[in-house]
């Protein structure tokens, strides 16, 4: 059995699990639909009260105009910067360098809606005021992605994002927020999620990360940006007959987990310090600003990856099912802090780390 | 109370209805996914053995090397034609002048992938290999709908389809079945799935229309063709973390009404007939080779929508809650036998007929 192999194995094999809300299974919507009367009828091709009611509640959750339920955050995010390259008529946009729509979306943005893309920045810190003033050639859309997931979850301050915005207004630039994880952050900006999207002109947020739901997303925004993105989400194959599916869990996860955030955030930082205090191990960010960060292990990956195997065997607490080698003597993993870690007894958790340590 | 509403409400005040498979409620998903066990893991990207099976069970249903589940027949076609196209270097295909893809998805495959795309035939016929051989420009893939939904469910013979197959290989041009209602026209042609796919290079069919299920596609062919599929899955952002929702929901409602098509289809040609002898009143096509026809009135809209709803109030049993005017004198709407009337009485049926001459 390869290392590799044996760190997923015994991963999945553990009670417990250091990340997120629990195993994705099946019993996830049964919990959701379970409560909902057979009778209540499907959303029908974006309309209908079960797909409208969820997007007034997000729309007014998140202060803007208007909100669209959408299949996934890849087609909403590539059809925002699509109305707005058009609207500007600049077929250019910037983000950072890990961007979503970088690196997971087999370059959909550029396949699909022949758009070129501008790295703001270097990949390993977000984004700066000062790197969208040297933006060599004028964008239609800058889109920030808070927290910046690639990096560990990291932040720019409430400030920054202020100036950010307030330069993308004079200078008639549409600012996007990839908020797939926007709930997350509120704690640690000690805002609502309406003060955060005032500061841009369309705002993407996700159901399954934090939140815990089984799929899909909302954009958000004006309502004539809106009525231009449901032409889109015809055009893409996202119109869905049904969506409900998607919608009623992500309603049901919203209720059920968004006060959790400032718990899981606290948890975070915590279970950061831990990190932070064995050998040859560090955190990315050192302090958590969300409920996730990176646990970087200053070692050969075979040896971390043999090591972490025996811990999950010893303590039945998963910590990770894989690590990305960054380089010979480094690699890593991503640790989100949801409902799962509070199934574990402090004292089980206490052990745990002395076990790693 | 304008008219339109008035049928539309007394339409969905019936306690019976002669189209479809019931409701499309909360209660096809809670029915759909309440016997499966909590603990099954939902497919993640594409993998995982919930997908993975029904593709390759649906794959060995139509007789083709692979199948890919896609959310929506729309995201699923428009790929397998940029494919096609790509590969035969030519941005043409030809189909029906009502064609999905022609009239229900804001031109997604003109704006997404700039394909043009050249009509064949006449809109109120099927295609026939004439039209075929007739096209004035080289094309990439033609497109057959089976049956043609938007001119009653009609369909070639299974000859001329064999010999529109051959023409089409001879000719390095790709055929495509938008086999929407694939399984409906079994009974008809007297074939397997797999005798009518073999005559097709790529097939889509849908799981929501005559089989009931909520939403959802596959889109089947060579496994080469499927590995570029999957690519445009994911820049489409079709390539959702769960797709299990639909899939579970597909697989429930093909078991369930695989085999009722056969009586769909015979219960469809009863009643046209007894459509037809109405006065005033005729079906298109005049006997049935589906679940489903069209009805047409040849009076006024307006009289014949207050005559409607009078017979919803009269007899509790839902004949449509929509007409579309032809023309001043001619009007129409889709009927497509499911479940649904087999709830009827035969006695109460006969009540309705009588109502309506």
């Amino acid at each position: 059995m390869e290392n590799s192999d044996q760190l997923k194995q015994t991963y999945q094999a553990t009670t417990y699990k250091l990340s997120n809300n629990g195993p994705r299974n099946i019993a996830v919507l049964q919990e959701a639909i379970s409560g909902i009367c057979g009778d209540e009828l499907s959303d029908i091709y974006g309309t209908g009260e079960i797909i409208t009611h969820f997007e007034e509640k997000i729309a007014h959750v998140l202060g803007l105009e208007g909100a669209v339920f959408f299949p996934s955050g890849t087609m909403a995010q590539q059809i925002a910067l699509r109305i707005w390259a058009d609207r500007k008529q600049i077929p250019k946009v910037a983000y950072h360098p890990l961007a979503h729509l970088e690196i997971h979306e087999a370059d959909g943005l550029k396949q699909i809606h022949h758009i070129e893309t501008l790295l703001l920045g270097e990949s390993d810190r977000v984004v700066t005021l000062a790197d969208i003033k040297a933006l060599s050639q004028k964008v239609s859309c800058v889109l920030l992605e808070l927290p910046q997931r690639e990096i560990g979850g990291q932040l720019p301050s409430f400030q920054e994002l202020v100036e950010i915005s307030m330069y993308c207004r004079e200078h008639q630039i549409a600012l996007h927020l990839d908020g797939a994880r926007l709930f997350e952050i509120l704690p640690f900006y000690q805002k609502e999620a309406k003060e955060v999207c005032a500061l841009f002109d369309s705002v993407y947020v996700s159901f399954y990360k934090g939140l815990g739901g089984i799929a899909g997303a909302i954009l958000a925004g004006p309502n004539d940006f809106l009525e231009e993105a449901k032409i889109w989400k015809r055009r893409y194959g996202g119109d869905l007959i049904s969506l409900y599916p998607y919608i009623l869990s992500a309603d049901y996860y919203y209720e059920k987990r968004k006060d959790s955030m400032a718990l899981y955030y606290e948890k975070a930082v915590e279970l950061a310090k831990q990190f932070n205090q064995l050998p040859g191990v560090r955190t990315i960010p050192e302090i958590p600003v969300s409920n996730m960060f990176h646990v970087e292990f200053l070692k050969p990956v075979l040896e971390v990856k043999a090591r972490l195997a025996q811990v999950h065997q010893e303590t039945d607490i998963g910590v990770t099912g894989y690590l990305v080698e960054k380089d010979t003597n480094t690699s890593s993993f991503e640790l989100t802090v949801g409902d799962a870690i509070f199934k574990i007894q402090a004292k089980e958790l206490l052990h745990l780390f002395q076990v790693l340590s």
